[in-house]
């Protein structure tokens, strides 16, 4: 492939030679002969150009080099389409693997995808071009007891789960089904692996979920929402569209959408740094009211001295 | 089903007409016409006098309302009840799915579920009415390595599991066997999805064991103890019965039983309370240290200057 | 087995009667007659003196004892030779179980033992005498995205895994193959349950990770690093060899070898172990700086009025 033919595929700018063949995509620091790199900042394009790449892609204001750049908006959406233009054999491929489990009264969209020992139970509603990765549990129980004195009475767990359209959940995550009505994932959203999703949860659409996230029951999540990894969320609450969650933190109440949260209990991005800051120096802070008692007893003892 | 016939059942006082038809159970926000609901509170019940509910059950002080009343002493219990009553057909049925993998010898009581892709190893004791559901390891090998020189050398984890009569195991969980003797999980106890339960644990009677949890080697929990979500505890630690340990906690020492606690390091939720609560204002903390400072330099200059 | 057999293979010195017989290994809370039992510490060593033990093995500085004693460095090495010594019959066994599935193309060592509906995707390469336990899947699409607009394209994951040889990996994990170029572990490398590893990550030599431990992309571990259970780490950074990061810490920044660091964020154990302190006193001292407030309050008035 010519770089100037790349260059009309990914919607970027050529500078210099665009007859240069290029025949697959390398990282930065394992460039093949012949490939094209990424360079998304200085650094990498210092080493991009003294590396073997055919071209380099670029979204920094570089317009001259010693190779062919191709330059772009955004390097990571070129990363993507290169990657599917170099390795066409796209996977994961549609399909239920042989050794996975797909329950009675499944609905399966079109173009989906169910790995190897993945599991969806009996009833669950699958959309369009969903991809379920090996060791998944799509519509467990929901773990929901009443005591009777003593004892744990199960809550019968009768409701679905629901997965939208173009939805990908990773490896080993599980996602129980509501106890009644439905477990909703929507349209676009992208689960990593080993995140727990409780009974009666809604996570809205093109959301993201990072691994070892816990979902409480019957939280609602917004769409295009972060939660980076470890976050855990107490049951009932709901957060905003548009909202970030930063890894580990514990969220206890309801979170308003379009902002960054941090910390257990999460809060707003700007508190949690400071909250963070004097942390890192709490034994300075301890040391400093120590001091202040000490110079206090002097003071005062003067001051009883000299009346 | 008669309203009537449905309070004799969930042992709850009538109030009102008693030979209103209902044929199912709704959530407040979801109720279909003819379906009885549940109002746990004042919001839920104006919800469910609005609804199309055929009649109402309620653990609030009403006695009157434009429709039946069902009062019990607790909601939960009731939805248990009647979500058994209108879904008979309960599940996870008995039996161990053809996509399950059960080692040699072990020992299945009566009225085990094992669900899909689950994996009982070699040896593991498993009571009556157990449920294992879908992708969880029991008997999976102990994590134990000794150091030889540089090199770890694999401890063999020559042990077993005794899983007691009526505990329900969650998805994509993975216990144990012990390094000697055995890993073992009371009657009674509830466990979520995705806990790790390591080598020779014992978890007393229905004790509830909450998502990602990671309890370590050789810990012990007593009776109708909670762990909430991502709690995590170190090796060899005990926890006495009737304690609750809040989400994220890390537990690193015995503690009581009877008593809440949370946090990293847990401990009793009284100074939990008035440890978060200056943390939520640790800038504001900071602050007045630094106020305190000032204030101080100026006294002290001023008190110099008056001598 | 003779106790002097017994104490020459374990490289121990025998105290005491070493023609006794010993046909098996007991912890010291429920010896079997005729077992020889484990005391690492005096309390144990007393329980193991009163216990049916044919024979008791010490790390401690005794020399004598009613019962033939075989005294070693290290007493968890001694348990791991004693059980493969009198459990010889070693488990896991080397080979893929039936219930497994191993994709095309890739390439097992000798002596591998993948366990019970284990998943090893395309393309991996597993190293010699590896084990891989039941549910585990290694080899499972990266998590990566790029937005284009509002929708997020997925970034075909190309690249592989290398689990080099001796590494063993427990229940229900999940390790991502790379983006492009392979995410590696290392030989003798030991992982707990549960844990996530995800796309492009390295990791070194001889190291532990423990269980619910989430490691984010293009991570690099050095060797003989120790990760406590429920630690997590942000994507990019990089472990110096022989660090320990402790139980549920969040490692946000590149942390040099050698060290022990504990905390979210992570910070080098002495300035963590002065954190936890001021934080376990917390709300003292704000009571302090309450009550430095007042006093100084009192100290101006006074010093106003002495003027």
């Amino acid at each position: 492939m010519k770089v100037s033919d790349l260059a009309q595929q990914l919607g970027g700018e050529l500078i210099g030679d665009g007859d240069v063949q290029v025949h697959g995509v390398s990282p930065v620091d394992a460039v093949k002969p012949g490939h094209v790199t990424l360079a998304e900042n200085e650094q990498f394009f210092a080493k991009a150009e003294a590396s073997d790449a055919a071209a380099i892609v670029v979204s920094l204001p570089v317009d001259q080099s010693r190779k062919p750049l191709i330059r772009v908006r955004k390097t990571t959406l070129a990363l993507a389409k290169m990657l599917a233009i170099f390795h066409p054999a796209q996977k994961p491929e549609p399909g239920v693997h042989p050794t996975a489990f797909v329950g009675a009264g499944v609905d399966l969209g079109g173009g989906v995808h169910i790995g190897p020992n993945a599991v969806v139970r009996d009833g669950a509603t699958i959309g369009d071009r969903v991809v379920i990765h090996s060791g998944t549990v799509v519509g467990s129980d929901g773990f929901g007891y009443a005591l009777d004195g003593a004892t744990r009475v199960k809550i019968p767990q009768v409701g679905t789960v629901v997965i939208e359209d173009d939805v990908e959940i990773g490896a080993n995550v599980a996602i129980d089904r509501s106890t009644l009505g439905a477990t909703v994932i929507k349209r676009g959203t992208k689960i990593d692996n080993l995140v727990q999703i409780a009974h009666n949860v809604v996570i809205g659409e093109n959301t993201v979920v990072c691994g070892l996230v816990g979902i409480s029951g019957s939280v609602t999540i917004g769409d295009n929402v972060t939660l980076a990894g470890q976050v855990g969320m107490a049951d009932h609450v709901t957060i905003g569209s548009n909202a970030t969650i930063g890894a580990q933190s514990g969220v206890t109440k309801d979170l308003e959408g379009g902002k960054y949260y941090l910390g257990s209990p999460a809060v707003p991005i700007g508190l949690a740094s400071r909250q963070y800051a004097v942390w890192a120096n709490l034994p300075e802070l301890s040391r400093r009211v120590r001091e202040l008692e000490k110079q206090l007893e002097e003071l005062k003892r003067r001051s009883t001295q000299s009346r």
